[in-house]
């Protein structure tokens, strides 16, 4: 992976700068945003950390996360836009935005930014950060060790996707030297739900129903307030019907604001990605989303027809290459 | 890790090997062997791969598997015993045994083998068999690998449990270079339940109960009649409670021929071992188990009792320590 070197230029020429990431922030988001503040302040820059949408409780655990601010900042300093590639997906669609450069693992969806620096292929926003930061040599500090580990283990779930290779192994063997902890943030991030979200799981999970290898899940406005939840609690629930061997996709459909909105999970076979745009919604070859605001059954009518349309991959599996 | 002369000079100097690990193999116990067994051969020796039980369905995506046999060979060529450390935890306590060779990195039992090499802190006994092969200059084949990276996958969670640490990962980047495919591992292990047993996972926690940080679920007969599963089926159950937060023990109650088999898990503040041993059954720190025979009610509440008066040890995560 190569950092360009006008990004490199621009992060030595210039003093303040203004980060941000997507709304609706993840780990990935999060951990790269906040190492990258952490190492340019490091290297005696100043920054602010932006994001519309407050940091979810779940990932207060990420060292320096009360850096971020839902507070534009007032000057004109550079945007470095991270884990996404548009301002609209930042909150940012009104800002006065003087000078940009992206840094992003997602396809592209339109043009913006002065530096682009967009890696398809990379599992994560935080690898980039890791090459950038050794780039432009620094030390990873214990801080960024921990914010770059939980931004590539969220987003490989840590290290079972078929984005992890060896070169990501090598490089979190190195942030666990530099004082990353794997275990502490294993418990962070999948040991530290409240009774009442565990509980919502299984309310949601009592709603499968399987058609054409098609897993459909769902939460209703009443089963939020029932359980005293709301839908940041579902992070990661479309993810449990995928243990089962049958599953193609997994469809999980959340009531907000009068609203579906729904989240897919693909095993491979089925580019979910193309399926969510359909709905003008968009993602991932195996993780997307789109909203939708129709009855329930009328909606999944709709998405099976588009999974179907769309066809399948045959999926080899070990069991049946070896 | 020092892999002992005297192993070494073993396998330089006989041409059959009998090869076997313990009861209820798991991956680390099945990958660490076939992958030795693999090895040796690739060395041109000849060896007999020995388990008294069969390999389960969940593990036979392992290359080579179907190497395992349950017959006792006759000749007398010397034991290289497994991911355990005496003989009856491999159901050989009748074989007539004339020299014996140990690769294991549980605490010691007591003192069998001629050759003893216990490494109590490698996090999986594959990650032993990985320096052995490396000391004698043998080529990991992809067999090997995914035998290997399966082996370390399960004794550390994919990287989640508190043994992982970088030399593991840099270890797991090799065998990913050299053909292991971490994403297809990771299906076999955790995706590839059948629906049936998805459904019953979904009726289990429908019973949780919560009384003083303990987590109650419980699967009677009529549960798996009605699902069509057996006790089989419920591995990695007790697991789930272990998400929330503020649980410190999960307990969980199959009906097992009109009694009740309790597996406990803990994450660390309570030591499960010792109050399994209150109720005549074992295991490890945090997961082990015990057989009652009693209305589970009343098992319950001497469950609660012994917890209480074992004492719980203050537990800091990372939240706490940032």
């Amino acid at each position: 992976m190569r950092v360009p070197e006008n990004l490199l230029s621009l992060i030595q020429e210039e003093n303040f700068f203004f980060i941000s990431t997507h709304i609706n922030p993840d780990g990935d988001a999060l951990g790269s945003s906040l190492a990258l503040s952490l190492a340019l302040e490091s290297l005696g820059k100043e920054t602010v950390l932006y994001n519309r949408d407050r940091v979810p409780e779940f990932y207060r655990f990420l060292p320096a996360w009360e850096k971020f601010t839902a507070s534009l900042p007032g000057n004109r300093q550079p945007l470095i836009l991270l884990d996404c590639n548009e301002p609209g997906r930042a909150g940012l669609d009104d800002a006065v935005i003087a000078y940009s450069a992206i840094i992003d693992h997602h396809e592209t969806v339109r043009d913006f930014g002065d530096i682009r620096w967009i890696e398809p292929h990379a599992a994560a926003t935080g690898i980039m950060v890791y090459y950038l930061i050794k780039e432009l040599g620094l030390k990873i500090t214990q801080s960024i060790a921990t914010n770059l580990y939980t931004a590539i283990a969220v987003d490989t779930g840590t290290f079972r996707y078929s984005n992890t290779n060896s070169e990501l192994l090598r490089v979190c063997a190195e942030l666990i030297d530099s004082g990353a902890a794997p275990a502490s943030i294993a418990v962070a991030l999948y040991e530290t739900w409240t009774e009442r979200r565990f509980r919502l799981l299984i309310e949601v999970l009592n709603t499968l129903e399987i058609v054409d290898n098609i897993a459909f899940t769902s939460a209703t406005k009443e089963l939020f307030t029932g359980t005293g939840t709301t839908a940041e609690d579902t992070e990661h629930f479309s993810n449990f019907p995928r243990m089962m061997q049958d599953i193609e996709v997994s469809a999980f459909f959340r009531e907000i604001d009068g609203a579906w909105k729904v989240s897919l999970r693909s095993k491979g076979g089925v580019d979910v990605a193309k399926i969510a745009e359909r709905f003008n919604g968009g993602g991932h070859r195996n993780a997307s989303g789109y909203k939708i605001k129709a009855d329930i059954t009328v909606a999944k009518e709709e998405l099976i027809k588009a999974i179907q349309e769309a066809g399948r991959m045959k999926m080899t599996s070990l069991r049946e290459s070896a």
